[in-house]
């Protein structure tokens, strides 16, 4: 499944929190900031929901697959060709870690946001390192009014479940992360 | 009104088409792509609307008060020092532009588009030449799945629509709107 574009499959979904759900939760963290209501599993379902639906559920955040916003030509292509798709019924681990950032992020012009992103945080090249082996989807929220920027997904083996926590860790210790006023780490165990 | 920084104002806007509301519509001009019901009104309120409020409308558009995307520091200070704040009663004529950008705009990344957006097409340029006269807002509402990318917003005083009309010329004879697929005019003037 390597080198399809992901941009091209664009469109809404949401990440339903309740009892029930595809994905079992193991943790939840509360890594900076306000806490998220504790659920003990997770569903993510192309579209929004019903108020029906919405009223059973513990949280919905929604967020959109969108455009690429600070790779260049090079590392979009570079992405593309290495990367993994989600949706591996192999992958039996995953984490959503849902993020806000600061107004002094947002505040910043693009030029200024890239610097820190890549050319002092290594945003891209990091997860470059890991796309053999962690395939990732961002989801972007900011413009819907949700209490999250976005809701970064990530799947994988159960073997290269260290792996993902040494590249939280080099993230979450980059000058980007600054910028970072909320973060909830929820890891999951596939339960379908 | 001058130097304020707009991009703190974030938030969800409903831009309502119906039979009333606080700008009554002159014309609705399709420019490119599919038509929009023709509406005799339009309100713009912060906020989303419930679901008997939007049953009353012909249509509702939702899009964020957002960041900049593509200003660098010193267009953003520029921009900041001598554009006109929208909500002034002065201004009897409004402008809403939804638009829609294809696909192939998306898929290019940031410096592409940057590149066909001020480069080639001086959308920031032809702007600032106007920000004295005409008060403009721009509202995002891709990420929110709604059917167009975003919603302008400009008022001026009606001494001021040929140059209003003017932009517009500029702006759409640029390479920038080659990449745009849909998009309305519609023209109000102030009712209330």
């Amino acid at each position: 499944m390597q080198g399809i574009n992901r941009d091209t499959e664009a469109g809404i979904f949401s990440f339903i929190g309740s009892a029930r759900g595809s994905w079992k939760v193991q943790s939840m963290t509360t890594v900076t900031g306000r806490s998220l209501e504790y659920v003990s599993a997770i569903d993510v379902r192309a579209g929004e929901l019903n108020l029906i639906e919405k009223s059973s559920a513990a949280w919905v955040i929604t967020a959109a697959l969108s455009h690429a916003r600070y790779t260049t030509r090079k590392e979009k292509v570079e992405l593309a060709d290495s990367s993994l798709q989600t949706g591996n019924p192999d992958f039996d681990f995953a984490a959503m870690i849902p993020i806000k950032k600061s107004a002094e992020w947002w505040e910043m012009t693009q030029d200024e946001r890239r610097r820190i992103f890549e050319e002092d945080s290594r945003h891209i090249r990091n997860g470059l390192a890991y796309a053999g082996i962690i395939a990732r989807r961002l989801y972007h929220s900011k413009d819907r009014g949700e209490d999250f920027d976005f809701v970064t997904w990530f799947e994988f083996t159960s073997s290269h479940a260290n792996a993902f926590d040494t590249l939280c860790e080099l993230l979450r210790s980059s000058e980007e992360w600054k910028y970072v006023l909320r973060e909830i780490d929820i890891r999951l165990v596939r339960d379908n």
